[in-house]
């Protein structure tokens, strides 16, 4: 694919974006669901496909299992889209109605962005998953999928193309790029007359790349370093169930824990218990902590600011409250921030105070995410503070539009 | 200044914008308050501090013009800030309040963005005024003017930190970048350890640089190419007026109308009125306008593309509703987009065909600004579709955050 042959297609996904836009609900419903059905009944197909796309991956690893997909990861993507088809219609809702004193009526109303452009790396099920998010908010979804997934992404979308056509709707509404090198990765992320909105799906070096080149407005979804501080008036028991769940239930996601503040006072209770209740954790603490626990690996300056996604978890013993907000704010990376207290003022210090998408109390980090917090599913989790913060849902992908009514005012 | 004194001052910014965050409703407003009688009764000395600047001012023009501070100038920006200082509070409102089944109670609730930047040239009073918005929502703000207009800038910034000390708030909140090298400005787009949000207000070399070299995310104030549609139902007279009113009234703003399309069927009837109506404003038209005006310029492609911010208006006659919105798909700026008619379903598809941050129906494009719209003042008006569209007031400069509270729940 050529930089004309991706202008030529994103032209086409810009139209089939204005026809999406007017789609009806049930249109856009009905969509969802026969790419649902498709999916379950072509499963052994698209299982073959994904086959010899593992079997050509050279890498081991967290990348593999990424590629993978299973009889159970096809039917959870099915499940996924029937899910967002059932949720509420996003578009077109007005808020903020009101009559100026001139007379003008003026309301906002909810609309889609219009051409969504996702940068992602294997994971196939983000495919049908993006897809699902945009085709229901009324949006076109553009997908740069890796080079590895090629096949598998090409089935998946075909698939959708069949839906829309079957809807009446333009099959670009749901388009891949289909040349997977980097000078077209660039030029995608420059299409300013084509995307409104780019989400990098991917980890550090995607980031960077986007920050570099990227020329329309994109929403990062970071990373998660994200902590825990056990306060001094913490039900420790719950602590270590806390902590626990956010490390070991899932280490390689953002939304898992990576360090673990504890006021000084409950130290010599709560981290023998926690090494005790995570064996298979490796902890690496500042001094106050190996005195505690001797076992544990010195940690560096450079291991409070790293997200492992591993089973290793940084930890460190503060004075004070306000010596735990100090260090989210100096190494957090704004994902979610965690409290176990049973004071409440100083629970409400730590919503107020602590900057991030998403503040907790006595709650596990991993419930930050779309399918948790109802949003039904998610595009991705976004770490930075325009437009969309936290995990982004089917409202995230829309925009309002100024709506002004008169009869003949001027100025 | 050199990049590391940036990064010093950026530092204290940041500190600064933790400060404003936990500031009182009380506290934000005095300091609005104390600047705007501050302004008033320093009149003098900043009007002689301008006319210093205005002498080494090489240019004539529109730029002249953006730099020149009146008696009145400095009265509407000290009452704007009071206007902004009666503004209900944005901030700490609570959002999508619910209980989740597993018991989790969840909220959004709206907080300051942190520190906005914005890049601007010439016009003082955006120093005041922005710093007005940003201080009123609970933000620093991160000021990088033009050198044209350094002294007048330096003696506004001064007011707010008088201001700012006055209520025991750390001065840096609203903070000048006294170096404006193209290399600072260049770096200044680079801070994303400090910067939030950025916005440029300024001509298409500014908007230039900003997509070229900003690492931060921004949001765009960009051109308003605005037009016009005269339906066949349109009531004509109320057409003249509400055109006149768009292109006249102060042609070099973005929300002034550059282009009007009228239908066939009535171009006969209206565009005789309409040139008489306007006889100051050069009409530059197609070849069926030029047949109905023969003193018409002929219109070219580019001057459909055109944001004139002059005394010149493009026309053309249309065949449809359908043509007309085709046309201003193509060469439309998405910010404002007025028809006028009497056909409630022709109005209805305009409102919801027409791709851009505002469209109105029977009113003049001029109303859209933030003031008019009742947002009490504005940081820009956006053209892009992330984060904010249209006028930039209070809320805007907001986010929100994700509060999660619960009794120990896991995953």
């Amino acid at each position: 694919m050529t930089t004309s042959a991706l202008a030529q297609q994103g032209h086409a996904v810009r139209d089939a974006a204005v026809a999406l836009a007017q789609a009806s609900d049930d249109q856009r419903r009905a969509v969802l669901r026969h790419v649902a059905d498709r999916l379950e009944q072509t499963t052994d197909e698209l299982l073959a496909i994904n086959a010899r796309e593992l079997d050509a991956y050279r890498e081991s690893g967290a990348g593999r299992d990424r590629l993978l997909l299973t009889e159970a990861r096809v039917a959870s993507m099915a499940s996924a889209l029937r899910e967002i088809a059932d949720a509420p219609d996003p578009l077109f809702e007005t808020l903020d109605a009101s009559t100026r004193p001139n007379g003008l009526r003026i309301e906002r109303l909810r609309v889609p962005l219009g051409v969504i452009g996702v940068v992602y790396e294997n994971r196939p099920n983000v495919t049908s998953d993006v897809a699902g998010l945009c085709i229901r908010s009324g949006n076109a979804a553009y997908l740069r999928g890796s080079s590895t997934a090629l096949s598998t992404n090409r089935f998946i979308v075909s698939l959708w193309h069949e839906a829309l056509e079957k809807e009446g709707l333009p099959s670009a509404a749901v388009s891949l790029v289909e040349d997977t090198s980097h000078e077209t990765a660039t030029a995608f992320m420059q299409m300013t007359d084509v995307l409104d909105c780019l989400i990098p799906r991917g980890g550090p070096s995607l980031i960077a790349a986007m920050r570099e080149h990227a020329r329309v407005p994109y929403v990062l979804d970071g990373d998660g370093n994200c902590h825990i501080y056990v306060d001094e008036s913490a039900d420790l028991d719950q602590a270590v169930r806390i902590v626990r769940n956010a490390k070991v239930s899932r280490p390689g996601v953002c939304n898992a824990a990576e360090t673990v503040l504890v006021h000084r006072k409950v130290a010599e209770r709560f981290l023998p218990a926690l090494a005790g209740a995570m064996p298979e954790v490796e902890l690496r603490g500042d001094g106050a902590t190996r005195e505690l626990l001797p076992g544990a690996t010195p940690a560096t300056e450079e291991d409070y600011g790293r997200e492992y996604l591993d089973l290793i978890l940084a930890v460190r013993v503060v004075d004070s409250l306000d010596e735990a907000i100090a260090h989210v704010a100096r190494y957090g990376t704004g994902h979610s921030e965690a409290i176990v207290t049973e004071n409440l003022d100083n629970a409400e210090q730590w919503v107020k105070r602590v900057d991030a998408a998403a503040v907790l109390v006595n709650a596990s980090t991993r419930f930050i995410d779309g399918g948790e917090l109802g949003l039904g599913g998610e595009v991705g989790i976004s770490t930075q503070k325009l437009h969309a913060r936290g995990p982004m849902g089917l409202r995230e992908l829309t925009c309002l539009k100024w709506v002004v009514r008169g009869e003949g005012q001027i100025r």
